[in-house]
Order: C-alpha cells, then structure tokens, then sequence
C-alpha cells in the first residue's frame, strides 16, 4: 500500500479552530495511507507582486512554498468568512501561486472541506476554494461534497479529535474517499507515463 | 488505443450556433480517441419533479438520460447567457439528475467549454456547470481552462469546422486534454478496481 | 401609503411546491404594501434566440414579457437544484432578457429568497440568481439573506400559509425589507427625477 | 450638490498597480461629487479571531476600520487572483467585518471594479467581491458592471490618469453612474427618515 504525503491548509487562525480538529481528525482516520501535516501559513505576509524574485521576499514564502512543492496532495479545511473563502486562506493561495510560471500547487490532487458552527457549512467558501484549483490545475475530489454544519466545541473530545457520531462518520466516509482519490490519480498518470 | 464515447451536450438551440461548431470542431480534432455524438436537449420540457415515475413524464426524458448514460465521457460546449449557464443546458442538466438517485451524471469525466463573442468567454457559465458538476460527482478536468471569447463567423469554415489560427491552437490543445483526461479516470478506476 | 405591484417568479414547477408557499407566505404578511401576483414560467418553451422577432416565437414569451414589464418590482423564490438554479428558473430569465437590448428586467428592484428541504437552504441557487440580476441591472436587497433551510410540509398550514414559529417570524422580516426596499428604489428615483 | 465621502479599498500592493491608477481615475472624473481617498491595507496583518477586543489586535485594524466607518460610500478596485479575490483584500473586507456585530460595512453603498491586462478583466474576483457584500449588507451598485480587459501601463498618462480613449469613456460611465448611485441611496434613506 503507498502512502501519500499530504499538506493541510487550514483556513482559520484561531488557536481553538474547529476546522483544525475536523483537519486533525480526518488524518488520524486515514493514518495508514495519508501522512498528513499542516503547513502553518499564519506568519506569511501579505502578498505582494513587488516581491517576487527580489531580495524583499520574506523568508516565510519560501519555506511555505517548498512546503507544499515536496507533498502527494493537499487538504484545504477553511471556515467561510463573510460568504467566501478566508483572506487568510486564499492569501496563502496567492504566495503559493507566484511567481508567474512557478506554482507549487500545479497538478496537486486536492480535497476542500469547509465547516462552521451554522447551518450552511462554507458553501460560499468551499467553491471559492474550488475556483481557484480550477486555474491552478488541481484535479479536486467532486464526492463526497463536505459542507460541515453545526460544528462545534461539542464535536470534539478532550484529545481535540471528532467524536463518535454522525460527524464522525461524515469525516470517515470523507477521508476514505481523499485516500482513494489522491491514489487513483497518482496511479493513473504513473500508468499513463509508464507506456 | 481505447476509443472512448463522448455526449456532447451543447447549451444553445440557435441552428448556427458557434458553440455546436466549436464542439463539432473538438471532436473532429480527436476522432480517433474520441467518439462524439451531440445529443439534442432543445425537445426536452421544463423538468417538473412532478413527473418523476409516472406516466406523465415526456418521452424525451427517458431517451436523453440514455443516451448520457451510455458513454464514457461528457463534453459541455455553453454560450453564456446573463452572466450564468443559459437556462436550456441547466434544465438538461437537471433532467438527467433526476429522479433522485438514478442520476445519469454521476461519474461520468467531463470537461467545460465555454465560447461568446465578447471578450470573457462565458466565465461565469463555465463556473455554474462546474459548481453543478460538482454535486454531480463528475470528475472535470481542470486545465487547459477554456473561455474562448471573440468566436464568430469567421472562426470557422464553410465546413462549419474552426479555420486555421489562434483559436485552432487552443481548441487542439483542450481536445488532446480531455481524451487525456478521459483515459485517465477510466484507467485508473480500472487499475483500482483490478487489485 | 404607495403600494407597489409584485410579479413572483417562483423557480419549481411541483403543484405542492414549498416555495410556491413561502412566495405566498410573504405576501400575505405585506398585502397592504405589495400587490403580488405569481408569473407563471412552466408553458415557456425554452429559449432559442433564432425566435427573436419572428412568427414562430412562442405567444408565452410575450405575455410573460409583458407581465412582467408592467410591474414594480421582483420577487424570486426558488428552490436549489444541482447546486445551481433551476433550469426552469432561468430559462424565464433568459425569455424575459430577449431580445437584446428589450430586457424587461432593466432597473426593477428585487428579492431572492431561497427555500429547501436541506439544511443548506439554497445557498448555490441564491447567488446564481444574483448574479444574473447584476448583468440585468437589476438593483436587488441586500440584506436580510434568505437560505431558507429545513422548510417542508410541517412548515405551512392548511391555507398554504407558513405556520406560526420562527420561520413565519424570518417571513415577516424578510417581507418588511423588502417592501421598504421597493419602496426605497421608487422614491429615491422620482426624488432624483423631480430635481 | 451634495458632495460624498468614499474610501477606495486597492485589491493590489503593487506600487505600480494598474487598479490603483484606475481608482485614481475615476476619482479625477467625479471629483465634485465624490471625495474619495485610498485606504491603505497594506499594514493589516492576517486576521486573526482571537485577537477581537483584546490588547493583541493589531493598531492598524482600529484605524482601518475607523476610516472606513467614517465615509459615505466604498469604491472597491482590484485585480483577480487564481479567479479569485486577491487574499489582501480579502483579508481587509474581513478586518472590517469584525468583531461580530461591529462591522464598518454595514449598509455602506458600493461600487466594485476590477481590472487586468487579460481579457477576461477581473469577472471571477468582482463576484466574489459582490457576494461578501451581501452578507455585509451593502447595496452594490448593479450597473454599469466593470470587467475592465487589456489594461496595461499603456492605458495611463505620466500623471498616473487614464488616458481619452475608450478606456476613459468606461471609466467616465462608471463615475457618474457610481455617484448617482451613492446619491440615490442616501436621499432615499433621508427621505424615508423624514417621514
């Protein structure tokens, strides 16, 4: 069995984050096949075309960028802030994606998963996330979609992971189908290549 | 070489449609990995859940949620109309979803043409099917993106195939893309399913 | 008092249609301020732009058109269907925008209100609508947001109408903003006229 | 005539950033009716739930937020990102929003352009833009839309101004439309309040 690395991406950066549990819970389901960690992105600053090839770019962008460059795929879980995606989040995106013709996010499988304490789960958030892996040529698991309502402090047991419940179950039929998918495309295009 | 059949599935009923042309065009430029055939959703009545199982239920439902159901791929080839899919290719869609849980959608590789005459290209079309397609369970393949804008009359030849140029190039590329994409997902779930 | 006339385009054809209700539902609760009437949208065949100006335009398209031409204001309620809006739906907005340059949308004020089953609400449907609106210019109420989720036949009584609970209490806010919004819009116009 | 305070939020830090030259553009145009000045986001650093009402929010979010509550309308100008907002705007919409209950935009009237040297002129970032203002209740001006293509330093004069041509005949339209609009919603709101 390969076991893939995987970068998570998570779009909150309270200490306490709910989608940093959900995060934490859906690598301890998939330990076996996933090797997961989260890339911190909190200390990137904003992005700034200036930038880009000069001896002002901040240290941070380039430890982040090789971060993601090294990883089998990747795992956005993000709360939706004002109906779309983070700033946080989708400035983390931006320094990923630059300079121009260097993208470290080119051809990585991903999965987006969204959760909030309300009902509808970071819709608004999730496709935003799924737009720009559109452009950024990431092949994005479409199913299960995952906009997880009703998450909160409850949801989690004192190690900081799901507990047992219908949400639990969500997060395993989820991790499940991450696992499969990040194999199914790694083994296509090994097979592909490979004629 | 497998040879894969294609539905192409065009969002506009006007008889000299560019974006017929543009599918005819993409289909042309693969055939001998693509077999593609458009099948006609301008006789298909305004999907009323109503009609699910019964005898009610237009003929033309049954034969175009065969047809979709028979092929390996999908080819959605849309004009934008108000800033969104036009309303056509959204009931089609909605018609080969339903009833609810025989979808003929589901799986199926597909990928997401958008042309016009105005400079954007059907952008906003585009991200409606994907956000569709989502639900659908369809894999879509994310690049080459293709918002063709400034397609007119004289893209094309007397043959109704695209003249030589620019947008020949692109169309080329999306064309060797999707029967790329296309073998992919099918020979990856042949390979996962074979272990 | 100014009352204003209300076309409601409600986006599901279903004879017991939820949205059907609630569209009801709003304007019982503001019938002193809006004169609703419901446009019928399921005898428009769908649209096809090789019909514009000629003999065999459907004879529905005008009198839709005209229907809503003669009003004061929009109200949209619709179900989600495919994580978009009902082709149903939006092929009466693509009738009503054509032909080019005729749009009979131009400049009415509008509400969308989105209603499901689901605890999502119609999120997806929600802003498709909107973004056609922008394209249509059509200057739509912000604020208060309508994902209605979790409405179904508990959820009205034996008139049709929504129950007393917290869903009639969201009604009655979301039917006040926007008859003040309407309002709003004509005043603000004919003040700006006058000077 | 009334003249109106706006705050120009810049979706780029690019010193040379072309959505900055067209903000100051339009400025030009209206500057009898609009007083506008560029708000800085820049300095906001990542946002952070935590640090809401605590000694460890950063200074420059109070006086962000304050300048922004201050004003009559907001005049958003950005680029697109991955099809997206750009993250730093992102991040300054949510500075802004927070803590809950507090936000500056509320019922702020807008108007969001966006700008690129491409064809396709913002579209993906100018919806994302229009869907957080929704939420945050700002009555966004519907028309003229603004997906500005093909803008490049060659569009702007050594002062920084648009150049006459056909540019500025859209940047012309987009002014006195958006200083209508600011117009429209504060007499309306006066006259309704008078009542």
């Amino acid at each position: 069995m390969t076991r893939y690395t995987i970068a998570i991406i998570v779009g909150s950066l309270r200490e306490a984050s709910f989608n940093r549990k959900v995060a934490r819970s859906l690598c301890a389901i998939e330990k076996d096949r996933l090797d997961c960690s989260i890339i911190e992105i909190g200390d990137l600053p904003l992005y700034n075309q200036d930038y880009d090839g000069t001896p002002q770019e901040p240290a941070s962008y380039a430890r982040f960028r090789e971060a993601v460059a090294a990883v089998d795929g990747i795992l956005f879980v993000s709360p939706e802030y004002n109906r779309g995606m983070p700033g946080v989040l989708k400035n983390a995106i931006d320094v990923g994606s630059r300079p121009y013709g260097s993208s470290v996010w080119n051809q990585k499988p991903a999965a987006i998963v969204t959760a909030s304490p309300g009902a509808i789960g970071g819709f608004g958030s999730n496709h935003q996330i799924r737009q720009s892996c559109v452009f950024l040529n990431m092949p994005v698991m479409p199913h299960p979609e995952a906009y997880l309502g009703h998450v909160n402090d409850d949801s989690f047991g004192d190690d900081g992971l799901v507990k047992d419940g219908p949400l639990k179950d969500i997060l395993t039929g989820l991790a499940n189908a991450f696992a499969d998918w990040v194999h199914l495309i790694h083994e296509a295009r090994g097979l592909i290549a490979a004629k």
